[in-house]
């Protein structure tokens, strides 16, 4: 019987290619195999941040998702993309899914997950997620003590968003894209806009912008983009 | 004027020594000095993750923090450390201060953040959070598309932390320590037992713990630990 291949889901974290694991790196460079998702229309995230790490005897599988807001057949493509990496993992070869920020924090990778985990070895190596990043970014401390952390998509019907907010300590409100102006209408609305900040494709070169929230303005606001509310509430302090 | 020094607060991860960064493997091997939280009774956990990249001739600032539960001169801890470390960056010398986990992610670090931060650069290295180690041991995805995310603290009320769990799809129960057997009861009493997990010092070389909630028993709950409940909402899942 010869050797069944390993899936291995790799965060490869918020943006620069430092931040990274060392772990990461090890089996990026060790394997042969490399799959990732890809938009239809550029270069996928994921694959820019190690591009320095990618040989040209690595086989590449890009997983081509469309970038549109309607539904689309994503399961056929799920399908299709396991299918050729469980091909790899059958002739023995390991692959490595890179996966932005986290694999499993909000990350496409699960859908590859439900397909492959029940018949392959699969590993998980947890990636820094963009929150994590931001804050790193802004030099705001996140969370501290008993603080308690919400983490909605922004997506969410204003109620909801609302109850989230008013619930903890702090919300970060991810994937703000094209939802920007309804966020910032809702937060000013809860007279929270002077403890909120901005934060889009952190650690990332030549990309990365923060600002507070009250100065986003009409700046356009793509899909890896997020709000850190920090409510003035009765947060411990060693002061 | 000589140059004065960077104060680096970096996370190292979860405990796994390959989980941290390339970039906390670039900056704790490259400055001379190195501070980090410690115990007034054993090992510092932070150091332990990275003690094979320690080298003898690395100045060390161990800041000893009671572990006790009641209230300690914290203040005085931190103001000391704070001078200790200032005096090496007036002297030109970088230093990198250890953080378990993410620095800004309930870490310790903000407390000499808070006193240096406006007098010296500072600059935040993120790291992997316990959360996402949690998760990838598991091989349990944590929060997909539109899930929201709630990250208590074991010390709640139970009245709040009810409210949370109910509010959010998953929900992340963090230092359960000696709160383990009054969160185990009210997670039973909501019914979601079933839905929980339990997690202790993921990653970290022959300590790692995991199970399923219902499996914990009366096991001794150490600090670093979690209950992560993800409650079988309307999840959305491509199949």
């Amino acid at each position: 019987m010869s050797r069944v291949g390993t899936l291995y889901g790799v965060g490869v974290g918020p943006g620069a290619p430092d931040l990274i694991t060392l772990r990461a790196f090890r089996l990026i460079t060790g394997v042969s195999v490399i799959a990732y998702p890809a938009p239809d229309d550029g270069e996928s995230f994921a694959r820019s941040i190690v591009a320095g790490m990618i040989r040209a005897d690595h086989v590449e599988i890009p997983i081509i998702i469309p970038m549109r807001t309607a539904r689309f057949p994503a399961a056929e493509i799920y399908d299709q993309a396991a299918a050729e990496i469980g091909a790899h993992l059958d002739a023995g070869r390991d692959v490595v899914v890179l996966c932005e920020g986290d694999p499993f924090f909000y990350g496409s990778f699960m859908y590859l997950h439900d397909r492959l985990s029940a018949h392959y070895a699969c590993e998980i190596v947890p990636g820094v997620a963009s929150p994590m990043a931001a804050s790193a970014v802004l030099g705001l401390p996140l969370v501290s003590r008993n603080d308690v952390l919400s983490v909605v998509p922004a997506p969410g019907e204003d109620d909801a968003l609302r109850t989230h907010i008013l619930a903890a300590d702090v919300t970060i409100i991810m994937k703000v894209g094209r939802h920007a102006q309804r966020i910032v209408a809702l937060v000013a609305a809860m007279g929270l806009t002077d403890q909120a900040h901005y934060a889009e494709r952190v650690t990332i070169d030549g990309a990365e912008f923060t600002c507070p929230l009250a100065e986003l303005g009409d700046r356009p606001v793509p899909y890896f983009s997020m709000v850190i509310i920090q409510r003035q509430t009765e947060r411990g302090t060693i002061t």
